[in-house]
């Protein structure tokens, strides 16, 4: 297997993009990364793409070639591929395209993520993110995703200790990070109060714990150790990219409390790039929801099982603490772009990596980033260092 | 890279199966597979799964974690992806299970192929079918995929001479064929006559031009050569499995009586597995309208452009013809379950070349399959040898 890095990024606004199509969001993300990589289209191998639901979001499936296409890479024929697995979806396409690049098969190749969601109602737009669980055995019964992470916070509650503050506290903190990055949908600081007293959206989930459905595009170029050279100084290398799944309904895990998919796929992420929890110096994790934050503090081994909130409470996850978690505002107020998220959170820790990432900068020499699909039947974690 | 092998197949009934969910399907080819290799779940190192439109046929998304829970994996938390380009999907789950045992990444690996349309009406099954074309710039406007394929059926037929008996003919072949398929949806000859009598679909295309959209699931499993001798005497080997890409819509192509990504795809493949179009003996290619299966002919390079017509006048692709092409009935008479038609080239190609094709068995060394996505933005071909 050979290195692979990240030799360019790029990113759309995330937020409700009402005056862009899907096409024109994609290429905005596009043409960044490609300008960031200093690349010609035509050098390009191969692209993966995550998108969740084009189908029921557009009426659009078979996007891969639709991409390749709009990107003007049609006349070129190369493969275009697209990868699904709920919000995962972007991580499955980081995964194909390092597999790709890693296993000499290609040796520069596109890994995008993107959705286009404020084409449909408010309420659909939720029926189609809750597709992620199990449609016949969970959402048909009303358990759509807020109900069934709202079910993990009770238990996290119950058995741990688990306040509501803490999970307010992610929000806080995700919406203050968020106000230093300009790609961010909500870039305005919320305080413990306006949190904690805001609407029930499935209790003890309130609007302030749940990550907006947004619209947005994202989109890293991968190139082999080798190739990476030529195009850039200051590359960022994939040490480990490893994905696990588990259960997709809920009543059908040994413990919702926690995910064992994440668990498996960063045991087997830190063994591939032979450092410990403790080495992660910045983070990216998959705040779909607040609680989902605070399990993978645990999940990710950042702190023992059952004691998440400790970090949250100690201020250990804040831009200036130990182990900076969300820099970018996080799926909570950097915005979800379902499909995009996992690309996204590959994007901020590349950035940070560089020091590229402007106001928000941490210092860190190794990153890490979580995307889940669900409620966590899919995982991807992938491991990044300068 | 490592040679790799198709160590299993497994295939469900092709049809409206009305009496089945979507996971039963799965399972019923899952479970023919397995026992065909003789090999157990928790050997298996990852799977891939191709399903266009889990989304808008049943209200699902995150297939490839379903797949992995009701085969009874999900305790192994093994990486199950999705993949998808239209009715291509399977094909491309084959590709990516082929690069990852073909890579080192993986040892043993699951391609599988589904799709249930009949728990939605026959108009929004259509609806969705043509989502693998232009939404904004063809399917809105009216052109869902009969419309495309009479379009580039028109104008083969002005350019090249192309008759409605020869589409017809196509039909009655495989018609014919699917007779001596236990697992095929219509097992009835059919005559001239009735082809060509057949209510029109889309002018030039009738009835008997248009394969049905089909409940269905196909698995392979593939291995590294190594590790197939410890499970089966008779592997048989991919010697190329390429992709190629093209506009979605028909009018940004440079000509819609050539299917370019079909064009690039083979002559990558013929290249790779270091052969000629002359040395393949049986194929199975992409008959969702018979027009399709006429080009395919050409830009497989069995004739030359323009006389795909004189192979089904002069009986050269029938089951006891040069090269047999479709003996399984193909899209047309065994039926098209979109994401899994792939998959199901695949397995029906295996079972000649291991001389287990009952029946309809015909004499080959090497084998091709074709699968297409919608009107040809996305190919596989895929060669098999034993």
């Amino acid at each position: 297997m050979r290195r692979v890095a990240v030799i360019g990024v790029g990113c759309s606004k995330f937020g409700e993009l009402w005056d862009m199509s899907f096409r024109d969001i994609v290429l905005s993300a596009g043409i960044e990364a490609l300008e960031d990589a200093n690349l010609e289209g035509r050098e390009i191998d191969a692209i993966y793409v995550g998108n969740m639901s084009g189908g029921r979001y557009l009426a659009q499936e078979h996007i891969s070639a639709l991409i390749a296409d709009y990107a003007g890479l049609a006349e070129l024929h190369i493969p275009s591929t697209r990868v699904e697995a709920g919000d995962a979806s972007g991580g499955l396409a980081l995964r194909q395209a390092y597999m790709a690049v890693a296993s000499g098969m290609h040796d520069i190749v596109i890994a995008a993520g993107a959705e286009k969601v404020t084409d449909v109602g408010a309420e659909m737009a939720m029926d189609i993110l809750s597709s992620s669980a199990d449609r016949e055995w969970e959402v048909f019964c009303g358990a759509n995703l807020p109900a069934l992470f709202a079910m993990i916070a009770r238990l996290h509650m119950e058995k741990f200790g688990t306040k509501p503050e803490d999970l307010a506290k992610v929000s806080v903190k995700n919406h203050r990070n968020a106000t230093l990055n300009p790609k961010a949908q909500f870039r305005r600081e919320i305080s413990l109060e306006v949190a904690l007293n805001s609407p029930y959206v499935a209790e003890p989930l309130r609007l302030f714990d749940c990550a907006p459905i947004s619209d947005g595009a994202s989109v890293v170029i991968l190139a082999s150790e080798e190739v990476a050279r030529k195009y850039t100084d200051t590359p960022v290398y994939i040490s480990a990219c490893c994905q696990a799944s588990d259960y997709i309904a809920l009543h059908s895990r040994r413990d919702i409390t926690t995910m064992d998919a994440v668990v498996y796929a960063s045991k087997q992420a830190y063994k591939q790039a032979g450092i410990e929890p403790k080495d992660i110096d910045v983070a990216e994790v998959h705040d779909s929801f607040t609680i989902a934050e605070i399990i993978a503090y645990e999940d990710l081994g950042f702190v023992e099982k059952g004691r998440g909130a400790e970090l949250i409470r100690e201020g250990v996850t804040e831009l200036d603490g130990e182990i900076p978690v969300n820099p970018s505002g996080g799926l909570k107020a950097c915005g979800h772009a379902i499909g995009a998220t996992g690309i996204r959170q590959a994007v901020e820790i590349v950035l940070h990596l560089r020091g590229d990432a402007g106001k928000r900068q941490v210092d860190a020499e190794r990153g890490l980033a979580l995307n889940i699909g669900g409620t966590g039947a899919t995982a991807v974690v992938t491991i990044f260092e300068r």
